[in-house]
Order: C-alpha cells, then structure tokens, then sequence
C-alpha cells in the first residue's frame, strides 16, 4: 500500500516521455519511475500490459487509470499539481487559449513533419543499400516539395512566438515548452534543420537545457541520445 | 460593423475544417464562412494573410485573435458556445480528462498515420512511373513493418473505447467525435483500411454522417471528397 496516492510514469529511453520526466522534476512531486528500454529501436512489449497501444509515456494514476499522449499528461500534471501557477503562463498574451493552441500546434503539425522526417532516416539506413539512392532521392523530392518550406515557417512561426519573452508560456516554460523539447531535438539532433538558422530557438533549447529539473530528468531517465537511435 | 462579435471560419475544400463546420451547426451559433479553394491540391496563398502557417481551418474571433489547429478551435468553440452541455461528454467516464485524452490520441497519434498513408499515395501519383513500383515496394514494406498493426491497434481502440455508447463521449459527440471524422475519413476514402474490418467505427461513422448537423455542414462547405485528391 505504500505507493497509494502516488503517480507512476512509464518511460522509455531516447523518447518523448523524457518531457513528461522534465516536467514531474520540475513539480517537485513525489511519483514512481519505471524505466523501459527499447528492444531493436522499439518499445518493448511489457508497455502493452497497461494500455494496448504499447507505447510510452503512459502516467498510472493513484486510481489505477492510465493516461496516454504526452499532451494530456501535461496538461493534467500542471493542471492538478502545479498549485502555484508556475507552468501555467504569467497572464496577458500567455493565457489559457494560447497553451491549448501552441500545444497542439507543436504535438500535432510540428510533430508529425518530424516523424515523416525520422522515417525516411529509418528507410534510408533498413533498406537494401542499392535500394538507398532512391530513398534518398524521394526524401529530397520530399524535401524541396513541401518539408523544407513547411518546417521552416513552423520554426520562424515558434520564433516569433518567443518574441520578447524567455519561454513560449513566458518566463517560466508552460505546456507548449514541455512538448516542443521532443520535436525540436528530433529536428536538431537527427540533423533534419540547420539550427544555426533559428538561434531565437536554440537559446530557448539552452534555457530548458540549463534548468536544474531537466538535468534531473536526464539523470533519472535511462538515456536520452536521439543522433543514436534509426528511427 | 455587421460583424462584430461573429466568429469566422476559414474553410478549405476537402480538408480537416469540415469537422470545424460540422461543429459549428451543432453549436446552431451565427458565424460568417469563408470558403477557399485548393489549387492543385495546395491551400491557395491567401490563407497566409491571416496566419503565417496559411492553412485551414482558422478560427476568427471576434477580437481579431486567430485560432489554428483543429482540435484548439473545437475546445473553444465547446468551451464557449456549448451552454447546454451537449457536446461536453455525459459524465462517467466521459468526462474532461477522456475528452482531452481522446483528442490528443487522434490529433497526435493516429493523424500523424493517415498522413503518412497520404504521403506515400501522393507520392505513388506523383513519381515517375519507372519509379513507382519502388515507391510501392517501400510502402508496402513499411505496412508490413509497422503501419498496418499500429493502425490496427489505432483502430481497434478507438472500438474499445466505443463500448457501450453511440460516441466516443457518450449519448452525443463531443471533441474526440469531430476530430475522428477527418482522420477516419483519410483512413476509409482512400482505402487505407478495409473498414468493413471495424464495423464498431463504420456504425459510429454512419451515426455521424446522419446527423442533420453534419448534412448542413456538406452543403454549406465547398466540397468535401478525399478519394478525388492524391495528397
């Protein structure tokens, strides 16, 4: 009975449940950590006996119901443990409206041009090598066709949002921060941008990077190298 | 000065806002249309003039504030103008946490598959045709690898969650309900899945699609037929 009342997270190395990591680190609360490790890039099966779908995060509350999406742990974390409003924006522009939009903006549209990005890595280096030219010749197609231009106006689309203020939520990082770090590493450490060309961005990454409570997620977790991993 | 206090919908042909219109004739609110076409398949330009990313739908609001992102403006236009509570989910446990935790999971999870279905069917169409049957090849072998069971898993799910009840929150749609519709639709219209595989969802479908809501939602929209479009 010792752990009644106690959040457990679901984690998994190199993936997007190191956020969810950050921001329990960053409430100060006490919750249970179990760590999973992929097997050949994947999630391990053992995340299937708690949701069907398998994958991580996944969030066990007290009451045994099992939250999924990175969105709505998030948004239920700060909503029910961030009692000092710290996470929830510091008012005016950064209100309630504006989480709930940059959220989905990044864990949707952002999202998923980084997946399409990540899997034509992953098929690039798991297909036969006479089979690689011409992965790499649609990515390219791909690329000038619509990626390129789409994740650039996305990245000065979030820059322009940082306007004037250290974090997307204001001075201290809300929701959208929280689920921007997954996306932006995806693009920055696989290589799909060139981050020199979005340094508003970049020094935002290096303001999460230098917060105590993500070093304590890094240092909790089991691994978070997103260059070494294939897809 | 007719409109102030509208709210206006920016609307595209055969796209996700259908299920912004659909949501607003249920909400029986008063609001000013604006229909925009694709041209070859593309938003038209002049959806940037209103936000940079230049898509749709985007939400106008009485103040000027531009709302984006399909899932954002359905919570809004809920949180704002359903007084009744219709569209909130019918308690139990259809309430606020499920509907967030739906939406996410089919704004996240299960949208970033279709697109990726959509990617390679618009690339199929577009390549030369020397190069099609590897296209081809390699969609066929990323279905086999992980597509076709995650989208299962997706599917069989969203069936589960079904259990019981007419939608997903409850007697009446609420937020995950809308946002389903478009990413079904890519799924079935494209023949992406062979639905008679998911009669739960199929029966959930056609649930939707009688509803005199909806109905007006198709005629008041500019076209909405996703097997007729290649990407």
């Amino acid at each position: 009975m010792a752990n009644v009342g106690k959040l457990t997270l679901l984690h998994l190395n190199n993936s997007t449940s190191q956020r969810i990591l950050w921001l329990l680190e960053e409430l100060g609360i006490d919750y249970e950590l179990k760590l999973h490790k992929r097997i050949h890039d994947r999630a391990p099966s053992e995340l299937k006996e708690t949701h069907p779908m398998g994958k991580a995060p996944q969030l066990i509350l007290a009451d045994g119901r099992v939250l999924i999406e990175s969105s709505c742990i998030a948004k239920y974390l700060i909503d029910t443990y961030d009692t000092e409003n710290k996470f929830k924006g510091d008012g005016g522009r950064n209100d309630a409206l504006r989480d709930q939009m940059l959220s989905d903006f990044i864990a949707s549209s952002m999202s998923t041009n980084f997946i399409v990005g990540v899997l034509f890595l992953a098929l690039a280096s798991r297909t036969p090598f006479f089979v690689r030219p011409l992965v790499s010749g649609l990515w390219k197609a791909m690329r000038a066709g619509y990626w390129d231009d789409d994740v650039d106006k996305q990245l000065k689309f979030i820059e322009a949002e940082l306007e004037g203020q250290d974090y997307l939520m204001g001075a201290s990082p809300g929701r959208p921060d929280f689920l921007l770090t997954f996306v932006y590493d995806n693009f920055h450490q696989r290589r799909l941008i060139d981050a020199s060309k979005y340094p508003v961005a970049k020094a935002w990454r290096e303001r999460c990077e230098a917060r105590p409570a993500w070093k304590r997620s890094l240092e909790k977790g089991n691994g978070y190298d997103l260059s070494d991993f294939d897809g």
